[in-house]
């Protein structure tokens, strides 16, 4: 599985999904492409997906809320027959490296909460309608949606068949959505997380599984009228027509660097270094929200988040040794600010909001990525609001301190503004500075006195905002020797080391998906009794029934 | 490593810590015998310690309840002279078969919890005086603690080097406790994870790494007068004279079955099961607190926590492939509410407080065992209060209802009582059945309506307290059907489910350090980066350093 995996895909391409616009209510049918998969060894059957499916129901769930902001429910459903979604494909699964299994999770684990935070961000609700066997990962989307319609014709059923059938976990979510989202009683969820064939009709209902069950013979009609009762519910849509989100200018050079409109990656495979360089506007900040409307996918803020999302799900999946990042800004961060205070003054424009909403997705994409983090403050950089929030993100910082010798852009700076104080908050429910003063509270009132003030980094460091400021007499040799030495730890105590820190506080269904399902998750991927010869995952189909070590650990 | 590891010691057995008892001060001295391993292969140089080590530790935070419940404060030091405690051997480790490191760091994790936990259930403050270097799972220790001090002597220092130096993480609370406990800033809890020789002096105390630093021509009488101090703050102790644990009476036969005074345990080895037959109080309950002190580790409640712990340690340790356990209780329900009652309308009293405290913490054991729990509430039992909580800490309970057929035993029933809501938290700081009804809270206030009331199996399940309940015709059947589905599914996927299960609602630095914390590190001691043959791990000491896959997961 080493070809290139190409996270952008254009609606005429989908090969697995069909969405059908009513007004404020959409359909969106799961109609999977048995030979469509991203990779060869495998058909998609019964429903069940790979990342290529995976990124087309990305691609849709984010041209809803853009291009169709009139619509307010969504009704997942699937185009088979008998099967609503047989969930991941366990043949993908046998034969990938434990490297995609965990990519591939993480990110159907980031679409997953995207979709589910679509109603309270974006006025947006999913609606699963269950017909058919919704296995696996199958119950695991209809688990994110807002609301689990289930028909009762005596054998559709939901289940988690992952445990007694594959030896792994429903790990996007399944046994944290059961337990802290539906609220499922734990000895029930045992049940029921040990039962292959799953549960049917009312006890589905009673153990509250899903929110409502269905005679079959009605169940179409009860469908679309609970869509048009929510949708009704929901108030007027806030626009009747979206904006288009047009392909990316993307250029992947021959050493793999990437080149947008305003990002580019550098790859150093020297030393294992990707640096993304964000240049700040070009062009002012648009004067209303006509004007933003109008400007469509090109305006700066929306462009920039594109692209950012863009290269960090490339150099996730296609670049596993590039294992540090560092971020770079260049620009001006008035400006910057300026940008991001039109769209904060003007949040209660449907583009505005949605804007600033996946700003806060792409800066959550940023928490959750399994490398190294660095950000730089070099003199001409432009961390200001929601680029700031970059410098809160990453693991450590670095500020250039006063003039550099035969340097002639503006002596580096950090800008707070409104967003670093609310509107991009963390898994966690925590702003990052909230996350980062945990210990000392306090400090988050004192940065609010200084909004607006280009922070030199004197004060910058004494107000806890960076981790070393250095002069340009040690600036060098400093960040060389840090870049150095974390080239040469262990990428996975790296990975453990910073899924452990990053997220103090508080915790959330997200945090625990992440932190603590994942990582059991990843933990059982790696045991001989799921992925050894023997194992559950590699003789699934077989016939025969994996072969345990019976040993508790 | 398949010797049977005792749980049980004799502190004239000590071979690597003293205690010196001054009044309401103990100096807890950790001085480890370089060839006292538990098992061959490795030396403990350097106070670095293995399971044998802490097992003692252990006893003396338990026997520091019990037999000095005059000590107010105890002071951690070393007695070795240019080292606090270097950690858990590293040699160890690295023979040691995963299963064992786990079962390891479990039981170092509980112990840590225990002294943690010490100040607030039994007024008993940890301080640990830290000379020398104390480093990984050295200054886990003094991180437990609830107060550090570290000598300012230009080279003692604290540091977590496991990550630059071993490629596996501070696993034993170290990361959880330096975010969570101690609130160290994340990008500097970064620096400092990562820096092989950790930090010293007055920088440790700006970080938050420790509490007070000392000149080192004042640290011994510094740490003396500190300890003073908070001896005196916490007022007069509330006994002069403790009581003796004495060697618990227990006897191995030669397949494994363990008998107690209150406890036996039955191994069926072709399912792979175990299940601890409870019994009731055979006395009465001490009729008030000069009886239970006269009756010292004699009374019911505590002979039977300090078997059922014992148990539970010998099980998870020795006999790794019994993957299900089954806990039934046979006696007089109202004499184990009688008892309880007794201890609880004298918590005041030091060793009735000290019992509740001990029953808290061996129920704590119960909800973190990677086994398959199972109750099974069958005529003739005595699920009451305390006893009852263990059908709420399961995974699942099955419940006899009505008369048996030539059982002539009193029908099956389960009581509540005071002790289910409130004296025994879950980690997760929530009672069991707080947790049981989270999704449900409401039922938890019914409950307490019924109290004192011995609930047939109509009642209790309707009432949500047992999974299931199966009259005489179909018990067999069901029982047998589920065991041998349980003993056939992969314990891995079992480890990981119940993991996640077991602890819905809010998170608490333990639950972190079990559910997360514990996850990655158990993800991390199966990759080769740490144990494979050129892994840091098994590398260690020979002066070559780890060669790793720098691909990120």
């Amino acid at each position: 599985m080493t070809k290139r995996i190409d996270f952008q895909v254009d609606p005429s391409a989908y090969r697995h999904w069909r969405v059908e616009y009513n007004g404020d209510v959409a359909d969106l049918i799961m109609d999977v492409d048995e030979k469509g998969g991203l990779f060869d060894g495998y058909e998609l059957k019964l429903n069940s997906y790979d990342l290529g499916v995976d990124i087309e129901l990305a691609d849709i769930v984010q041209r809803m809320r853009f291009e169709h902001p009139e619509v307010k429910v969504v009704v997942m459903k699937s185009g088979k027959d008998k099967v609503f979604c047989a969930g991941a494909n366990i043949r993908m699964l046998g034969g990938a490296a434990h490297a995609h299994k965990v990519n591939f999770c993480k990110f159907t684990n980031e679409t997953r909460n995207t979709f589910e935070a679509a109603m309270e961000d974006s006025d947006q609700m999913y609606l699963s309608a269950v017909r058919g066997a919704c296995a696996g990962g199958g119950y695991e989307l209809a688990l994110a949606c807002n609301y689990i319609m289930l028909t009762d014709d005596g054998s559709s059923s939901v289940a988690l068949p992952e445990v007694p059938l594959l030896a792994v976990l429903p790990g996007t979510g399944g046994l944290t959505r059961v337990t802290d989202k539906r609220k499922v009683r734990r000895d029930l969820a045992d049940v029921f997380c040990t039962l292959e064939e799953g549960i049917r009709g009312r006890k589905a209902k009673d153990w509250g599984l899903v929110d409502e069950v269905v005679s079959n013979s009605k169940f179409d009609e009860t469908v679309a009228a609970r869509a048009k009762e929510f949708a009704e519910k929901s108030g007027p849509s806030k626009a009747e027509k979206g904006i288009s989100l047009n392909p990316l200018q993307r250029e992947i050079d021959a050493s793999g660097n990437l080149n947008y409109s305003s990002l580019e990656v550098e790859i150093d495979r020297d030393n294992n270094l990707g640096t993304f360089h964000i240049s700040g506007p070009k062009e002012e900040a648009p004067k209303d929200v006509a004007a933003l409307v109008e400007m469509g996918d090109q305006s700066w803020m929306l462009r920039l988040a594109r692209e950012l999302d863009d290269a960090i799900l490339h150099m996730r999946l296609n670049e596993l040794e590039v294992g540090t990042w560092i971020f770079k800004t260049q620009g001006d961060p008035e400006a910057v600010a300026a940008h991001e205070a039109m769209l904060l003054a003007n949040k209660d424009n449907w583009l505005a909001n949605e804007i600033l909403k996946y700003w806060k997705r792409v800066l959550k994409r940023v928490d959750v990525t399994s490398r190294s983090l660095v950000a730089m403050v070099e003199p001409g950089s432009c961390f200001a609001g929601f680029l700031a929030e970059l410098l809160f993100s990453v693991d450590r910082s670095y500020m250039a301190e006063g003039e550099f010798e035969g340097d002639n852009r503006p002596i580096a700076t950090i800008t707070l503004t409104d967003g670093n104080f609310g509107p991009f908050p963390m898994g966690n429910d925590l702003t990052r500075l909230e996350t980062r003063f945990i210990g000392n509270p306090d400090q988050v009132g004192k940065l609010e006195n200084v909004k607006g003030e280009a922070l030199e980094a004197e004060d910058a460091d004494e107000l806890g905002l960076v981790t070393f400021a250095f002069d340009d007499i040690d600036w060098e040799d400093e960040v060389r020797i840090f870049l150095e030495e974390r080239a040469n730890f262990s990428p996975d105590a790296m990975t453990g080391m910073e899924a452990n820190l990053r997220f103090a506080g508080p915790e959330t269904m997200e945090t625990r998906i992440f932190g603590r399902l994942t990582a059991w998750q990843n933990w059982i991927f790696q045991r001989p009794n799921a992925v050894g010869e023997t194992g559950a995952l590699q003789r699934y189909g077989s016939g025969i029934r994996g072969e345990y070590d019976m040993r508790r650990v």
